[in-house]
């Protein structure tokens, strides 16, 4: 163990489609640690769609790569060196490891975490994914019991979490995929409609299912669903706009919601959300987050690929809408 | 007195601008009053943006005004004739009186004033405009002392008076008005700076004014403004949704803010507002707003225009913004 194989950030996609030669594979030595710092084996890495933001330094988003820097991403893996005593040998963790087979980080950037049956989950459910749908769904989307809450790229990491939380919550739940395999999985684990929005017309659908309006809308995607929606939402309804997935890989920057001056019509709202200051309150939600998937109320479901070669592949996989729930890879 | 002189509804301007054929003049003889009647000699009439929505019939905003009937509108006027003893002849009254010169209505729905200073501006300031304003404003804008508070269409009777409670409250106040006149005017009143958005770059105006970003933006007018403003907004900015003249007389449906997803980035909100829901509060709002305009603190500026022949012009005025204050005429 001397050699370290890489995946290194070799291009701008700024106002394209992520390409595989954004990246570029690299070997580099493995050198003595230092004081404090522990090496990882890389086991499992998670993908997010802000993780092209990464290559494009956008103001203010996403911390951005560097070119020629090894890509970064969230993963878990096990400590096979140690000069960090709290994170010893052995151990399994979950940090920012990168696109690499071994990570060589500060172990006070690390979290050590139990070998049980939630070791991955911590990439997803467990972690920023759950995260972002119990704040961003109870927090500002304020759902009420008895109300219709939709979300739109429901068979995603967060958006699956959304619909099953929302239905924890006592409401009803609308849910837009892609596809019918996805359509049919949010239907098994418990939204009472989905819209496959690209085979059906999700306004004359909408107008069907929610007649009598959307209370709470959770985007992940915005374009033309976005649009549909605002079109339908109820009395003082609630849009949390989370994600832009539609967004992330076009030339110029897409029109906004031409409906969204019906939010004076319907005193409505629309209020982004981002994972930053809810930290204090991190604990109490992965503890109830973790109690509903003991209970089996809140399901989820893992897009394992697997080898080396194909991590920028399976990046991609997140913009093309192949991914079925939580997309993560094995090395 | 046995004829009456009125404006009746003869066109549907959707999707394109007001035209003076829209309205046509008609004679009606007067009958008696019935029981709970009085008869409303009409002096001034009040001019609102919403009032093309009220030839248009959108669903759910306005409740619209059907072909051939009497073009509806709020006014002051004075009691001539009355079959209802709370509401004498000789009493000032405000309430929907209506393009003609004898409104003939029920005596409940009015309110009797008293006939001082404060006449018309119960027609502005201490109306529907007053509280839209403070409502707006205080109760979804939620400004801190301290934030910059922006306003576009702040030469108009909602936006000067919106950036005048920002200015009592302590806030940087910025407004956006079309030409030298208005935006002295708006400066003369208190505000810190005036954009001319005719003549001026509202970006980069923004970016020398607004440097730490905006925390509340108050909008009248939507399009290019709105996404300007929205490129500037501050972290948990809230943006009031009040009006979209811009979008009024547009043939089609014109697209939305292509920057929205700056409310992710900022954590910020968008919120639609209507004076609906507000009642309750009315009195301790009127109040306060006197109590400013007898103070100094809050000034307002009519225009008033002349003759019962210039009413449906006067309203094709606000659409070219060539109003400076509330838009009234005196019959």
């Amino acid at each position: 163990m001397t050699q370290n194989r890489q995946w290194l950030i070799d291009g701008n996609p700024r106002g394209r489609a992520l390409a595989l030669s954004d990246f570029k594979e690299n070997l580099s030595e493995l050198v003595p640690l230092e004081d404090g710092e522990v090496r990882v084996k890389v086991e499992v890495l998670s993908f997010e769609p802000s993780q092209k933001g990464q290559l494009e330094v956008i103001a203010g988003y996403s911390a951005g790569g560097t070119m020629g820097e090894v890509m970064g991403a969230r993963g878990v893996g096990e400590v096979v060196e140690s000069r960090f005593p709290d994170v010893p040998e052995g151990s399994k963790v979950v940090g920012v490891l990168g696109w690499q087979e071994f990570a060589t980080v500060k172990g006070k950037v690390l979290e050590v975490v139990p070998d049980d049956d939630f070791l991955t989950a911590r990439l997803g459910p467990l972690g920023a994914q759950g995260l972002t749908a119990y704040f961003g769904l109870l927090r500002i989307g304020q759902p009420e019991a008895g109300d219709t809450v939709m979300v739109s790229g429901a068979a995603g990491a967060v958006g699956s979490i959304v619909g099953q939380i929302a239905k924890i919550s006592g409401c009803k739940t609308i849910g837009t995929a892609g596809g019918p395999e996805k359509c049919d999985w949010i239907q098994e684990i418990g939204f009472d409609h989905a819209i496959d929005y690209k085979s059906e017309n999700v306004k004359s659908r909408l107008k069907e299912v929610a007649f009598d309006g959307v209370n709470v809308f959770f985007d992940n995607v915005g374009g033309p669903v976005l649009n549909d929606v605002l079109a339908r939402i109820s009395n003082h309804a609630r849009v949390v706009i989370c994600g832009g997935i539609s967004r992330y890989e076009q030339e110029t920057l897409p029109a906004g919601p031409a409906n969204y001056f019906n939010v004076v019509f319907r005193q409505a709202k629309m209020e982004g959300f981002l994972l930053r200051g809810y930290e204090h309150d991190y604990p109490e939600a992965l503890a109830r987050i973790k109690g509903w998937m003991e209970s089996g109320e809140l399901q989820f479901r893992e897009d394992m690929q697997e080898g080396f070669d194909n991590i920028p592949a399976t990046l991609k996989r997140l913009f093309s809408g192949a991914n079925i729930g939580k997309q993560l890879l094995r090395l």
